[in-house]
C-alpha cells in the first residue's frame, strides 16, 4: 500500500529510514515524527553524523578494520603486540574483543566467512592478505576467533591449511560452557569439548582478575 | 559500560542513533555498521534526508499538521470540504485517516490529549485555536476523532463543552467491534455500544465500496 504523506521531505526521510535493517515503514514514520518533535539541533546532528560517518570512514590497509586514516588506531599503536594476530569475521567482532580488555595484539578482519550456501568463497574474503601478512611480518601466533558454526569451522580449517607451511602457531578460541549458562541446557558437543579441554580451577581466579 | 570505538565518527553516529526511541546502543552500532557496508550514496542520502526533514518542516498555521509551507497541502487544497473539521491528537492520526480515503474535509491537530496524570492541560493543546476556527470560519461539523481512552474521552468532553454554544454539529468516531476481531474477545463496553449503535446491514456494502 502506497502511503501518502503531507510532505515530500517526510516521505523521503521515511523511505531512507525504512531501508535500514529491522526498520519497516511504520517504525520509520514513528522515528521521523519523533525527530520532528525534538529541537532542530538534535535532528540535524543525527543526520550530519550519518553523513560524516559514511564519508569519513575507510578501511585499514593492514587489518581491514574501519579507520579514519590509512592505518587504524590499533595497527598504529606501538604498544600493541604485533606478533599476535587475531582473525575475526567482522568489524563488530573487533569491538567485542576490544571490550573484553583481554587482548593486546592486532586483528585481521576477514569480512565474512566461507559459505558455499551463500556463494561466499575464500577469494571474496581477506584470506590471501592474511597469508601475505604472516609471510611478510614477524607473526608468531594467529588466533582464529571465528564463530563456532559450520561456516566458522570451515573457514578456520581453510585458513589452517593455507598457513600450514608457515612457521606460525595457530590457535582458536576455547570452546566450553558459556559463563552464566546451566549445564542442563548446554549441548553435548560443547559439554564434551569442555570436559576434554578442562582447565585448572585455580587458574580461573587469575584469569578473572585484571 | 563505556564502549570504545575505533573511530570518533562511528562513536558519534552510534551516540546520535541511540537517542532515537526504541534504539539502544547495540542496535545503533548494528545500524551504523550496516550503513558503512552499503555504498556511500545510501548513507549520505539517509543523513541528508534527516537534516532536510528537520530543517524544512514546520507546522500549518491553520490545522497544525506538518507542512513545508505556511499552510499544509490539505488546508490549501480547494477541493477539500472546509466545512468539516476532523479533530485528531497527532500528525500521525492525520496520515492514518488520509490513508482510509474516506474523509474529504480538513483537520485540526491538537498536539496531544488532556492528561492530568502527565500534567497536560487544555492550554497546552490547540483547543483555543480550534474554537477560534469554528467561530471565524464556516464550519458545519466538528468530528472528534480521538482515541477511545480516558484521556481521549476527557478531551472530547472538554472540546464539546467549549464548542457548546456555537452553531456547529459535533460528532465522534463510531465505537464498535474492530473489523477482523472476534466477538468472544471484544470487551463488554464496546459490545454494548455496538449493539446500541447497530447499523443497517445493507449499508455496510456501500461503505466498503469506494
Amino acid at each position: 500500500m502506497e502511503q501518502e504523506y503531507a510532505s515530500t521531505l517526510l516521505e523521503n526521510a521515511v523511505n531512507q529510514l525504512s531501508r535500514l535493517p529491522g526498520i519497516g515503514r511504520k517504525t520509520a514514520l514513528r522515528l521521523a515524527l519523533h525527530i520532528l518533535r525534538q529541537e532542530e539541533r538534535m535532528g540535524v546532528d543525527l543526520g550530519e553524523s550519518i553523513v560524516a560517518l559514511r564519508k569519513g570512514i575507510r578501511y585499514c590497509v593492514k587489518c581491514h578494520n574501519i579507520s579514519e586514516d590509512e592505518k587504524c588506531p590499533i595497527c598504529s599503536n606501538p604498544l600493541r603486540d604485533a606478533s599476535t594476530v587475531c582473525v575475526v569475521e567482522s568489524v563488530k567482532d573487533v569491538l567485542s574483543i576490544e571490550n573484553t580488555g583481554q587482548f593486546r595484539g592486532l586483528y585481521h578482519v576477514l569480512g565474512g566467512l566461507i559459505s558455499p550456501m551463500d556463494g561466499i568463497g575464500p577469494s571474496q574474503l581477506e584470506i590471501d592478505s592474511l597469508v601475505k601478512r604472516v609471510e611478510d611480518e614477524k607473526v608468531d601466533e594467529v588466533i582464529l576467533a571465528l564463530s563456532a558454526t559450520m561456516e566458522g569451522e570451515t573457514t578456520n580449517f581453510y585458513i589452517y591449511r593455507k598457513l600450514g607451511t608457515l612457521p606460525v602457531k595457530i590457535t582458536q578460541l576455547a570452546r566450553g560452557v558459556s559463563v552464566g549458562n546451566e549445564i542442563e541446557y548446554t549441548d553435548e558437543i560443547t559439554l564434551g569439548r569442555s570436559i576434554v579441554n578442562r582447565t585448572l580451577f585455580s587458574e580461573s581466579f587469575n584469569k578473572d582478575v585484571q
